[in-house]
């Protein structure tokens, strides 16, 4: 049986290519793995049968014949060690993908989120006591384009750390962040030319206009 | 050789206790696995060598004689891999425990972050279109209490998950908002309560100290 991916059926436009099932479909996509798309709306995914998976409620969540799994990080990070089109082989190469996914994850996005979603009325709790969440990003981002400097992939070879990585990134285009580091934005705009993340992209969207045309 | 925690030799004193190499060395003590402290000072860890251990200049960072990583929740899930004490047998185990690590770390501690250390001043971009972060972070509480259950820890068991969970709460202690969730206070407060942390809280302290006292 086919893994299955769970999304949704449905999300208001400014979520649309943006709902995390995004991750897991480009890392399956880039991994030639067939799935099964589970499509949820928000009533079925905040019921307590569904909890049972994901216990938030939230997009996706995943099972195949061996694990049931959460968050989309630890998704793409379960994928990368099954497939060498998402990590170099051996327990250093995925060691490698496994703290870059973190850092997009923990280190870059909240801060990310928080200069997104919150600015401009995000300041440290005592004014004049700490950076900006802006500031703090930028910080984080110069010290990325440091580690990724001339090379195409935060590897070298594409892994499934850019699947993360670049999409935390692609949040940063609209508020004009990410325009300030080009080499990043230039990687990001690689990653997104791939073809696996172009049929994850139209996987995640289909289902909206179908709902919508319903 | 033993396997090699980068830490801070010294820290003002509102980080103690709370800094990141906390996690990774109660795991360690957990497994019962001996290390060797790399006690860095605030130049060294920003320096250009160092960031291509830690490309962010943060701690912790970690070596052992398979692997060379970073990011707190990529080495403490890792070990959870090499340890019966840190995860059940299994894929399906490590699965689980990994779900929740990036749970922990992506949808409760930057909401934790923001709530702790930007508000009051936190609240959406277009005031009156979204919850407070605070608003959100609850939600998360309350279904992370509907998933822990009358469980002792989030698998039932003790785990690696309930290493990051336990660093992610105890942040939430001093700003009130644990105290509105008994059961994960009560949770917090007997992932605190295992020798192993204790003797990981006192190692990260001891630097420190000596450091004062020199």
């Amino acid at each position: 049986m086919p893994p299955q991916v769970t999304a949704f059926k449905w999300v208001p436009p400014f979520a649309e290519g943006y709902v995390r099932d995004l991750r897991v479909r480009w890392a399956l996509e880039e991994a030639g793995m067939a799935y099964d798309e589970v499509l949820l709306d928000g009533e079925v995914v905040k019921s307590a049968e569904h909890r049972r998976w994901q216990p938030f409620g939230q997009v996706p969540a995943y099972r195949d014949d061996a694990v049931e799994m959460f968050e989309s990080g630890a998704i793409v990070l379960y994928l990368a060690g099954k497939s060498a089109a998402l990590a170099p082989a051996g327990e250093a190469g995925l060691a490698r993908v496994s703290s870059w996914i973190f850092a997009a994850l923990n280190s870059i996005e909240p801060l990310a989120f928080m200069t997104v979603h919150f600015e401009p009325h995000v300041v440290p709790r005592h004014e004049g006591q700490g950076p900006s969440a802006r500031a703090m990003l930028q910080g984080r981002l110069a010290d990325l384009a440091v580690a990724l400097g001339d090379k195409a992939y935060l590897l070298g070879s594409f892994t499934a750390a850019d699947v993360i990585m670049a999409t935390v990134l692609r949040e940063l285009v609209d508020c004009g962040v990410l325009a300030g580091f080009p080499t990043l934005d230039a990687y990001r705009a690689r990653c997104e030319a791939r073809p696996a993340f172009g049929r994850a992209m139209a996987a995640q969207l289909r289902p909206f206009r179908e709902t919508a045309e319903a």
